[in-house]
């Protein structure tokens, strides 16, 4: 069965045709979300048009930043896409094109793509968290996208590190995403050392070695680390695969994380689970949007 | 189809065969485990054949202490069951009755059994959780329990709630347990206030609205809230069922819990899910360990 995929981000609308695993068709454009849902919407309908005639899919997977509803599939005002609260944005592409759509988590579709057919294929249990201007997860059990009673599964950027810790917008104080986000690394670096240019540079400077930056490193890998232990003690998946900006760049945090997790995990537990790299780049939110149907019972 | 289900623990082994929802047979005795594992082993044989001749069982469910080995079907050093390490727990019973066995953790089974017949009955997803000696828990999502890779999903007494915190045995430093079990309850309270008579003393002298035990009983379910908030943020189960001596004597914990908990949850996850006593008692592990090995796909 071909499935289609949307990926509705605050910049760029990705659009993908699935058969298999393999993708067949492939479109991105930019989002243009100031001129608003309706305009948006319109290039998503054109492009899945387009997509149609030569890839006749009969399902449409579409994943967009939470927070949002995957039960009623409506978006509940992402901070990423002003307006979009309430759209009733599968409603309107079921109509358009008479076939079952579905509304997923950005974050849970990569997971699953990284579970069907990429870092994670083959494992029982896999636990996907991407690091970049936020913090977001996905988990997928058994092949089954696990997304929760209200879809706030994997939301853990709200997971409290350290009480009465940092306090960052609308989060738990201490919450994970107030210390290992790009945005908190970023402000702490520049609170402290005054250094203006995000996470990047903090990376990089603790990479050359610089003291100062080897130390704030250390101390984000530490509260990131509490948070995967205590992901282990709480569902103990089979490996973890890290995505997006802040995880990925160069082969640095990754071996850190993977060290401090073992050292606050029991002993039987030490080096039973994996850490990997997220393969999909780009294409994860089409992926596992369009494999999110596909699996799917309908009936 | 009649299934057998064993709970094994340091005091008592029960025994129990379910049809159905409906227990159709009881018995308990000593595990007599000082006598060593062959002993209460053979105990266990001997009630099962009674059990057998009145209710012919196909399959055998038992539960005990972790940490064990589901896969393996072997118990791994667990504290109250001393000289049990890699007894081959299934390998007996199966050759002895010839019929399929199963191992698992006992608060594994008390969550099935709440799922399937008890508080959490007709909920998608129950996290159930054990506050007595120590802290256990449970997770079953859509009627499937979620042991994890290495059978330890639901061991949240190592999560780590305060980094750098309270240190009890072979945990992480500031882990759940050290503050909220009855053990930690009752050393805090012996050692602030030399009181002797362990949880039960501090939660009633709380209810009496001593300032001291109030502020006591106030940091322990703050520590616990963390947890709980921190599992919704996690996996978003639609209840949490509370079993275990600390957290069911009198009804006065658990409103206390639940009011903490949805002060560190997002807005719009804010009483979205429920809690409940668990209704099973002492039958849990054995109601749990018959459902586990009758919803087994064993072809």
């Amino acid at each position: 069965m071909l499935t289609a995929g949307v990926d509705l981000g605050g910049t760029r609308v990705r659009v993908g045709v699935l058969e298999g695993a393999r993708m067949h068709y492939w479109e991105e454009r930019d989002s243009e979300v100031l001129k608003g849902p309706d305009h948006t919407l319109s290039i998503i309908i054109h492009m899945l048009e387009r997509a149609k005639e030569t890839m006749p899919f009969e399902r449409i997977g579409i994943c967009a930043p939470g927070p949002l509803d995957y039960k009623l599939g409506v978006l509940l005002d992402p901070p990423n896409l002003p307006d979009w609260g309430l759209v009733p944005i599968t409603d309107v592409l079921q109509k358009h094109f008479l076939l079952p759509v579905r509304l997923l988590n950005d974050a849970n579709a990569a997971a699953l793509s990284e579970a069907a057919s990429g870092a994670g294929k083959g494992y029982e249990s896999v636990w996907f968290t991407t690091v970049s201007t936020g913090v977001g997860s996905g988990y997928v059990n058994d092949g089954q996208l696990i997304q929760g009673a209200r879809g706030c599964a994997g939301e853990i950027g709200n997971m409290i590190i350290l009480p009465e810790g940092r306090h960052q917008s609308n989060l738990n104080p201490g919450a994970l995403e107030s210390y290992v986000s790009g945005t908190a690394i970023s402000a702490i670096s520049r609170e402290r050392f005054g250094w203006q240019n995000g996470a990047k540079e903090a990376i990089e400077r603790a990479m050359a070695g610089e003291k100062e930056a080897v130390e704030l490193i250390d101390e984000t890998m530490t509260y990131l680390s509490i948070a995967i232990a205590n992901i282990v003690h709480t569902v103990n998946p089979a490996i973890f695969v890290f995505g997006g900006g802040v995880m990925t760049q160069h082969d640095y945090l990754l071996p850190i994380l993977a060290e401090k997790t073992n050292a606050r995990v029991y002993a039987s537990l030490q080096r039973s689970f994996d850490f990997a790299y997220a393969v999909h780049g780009n294409e994860a939110g089409v992926l596992g949007a369009a494999v999110y149907v596909r699996e799917l019972n309908l009936s």
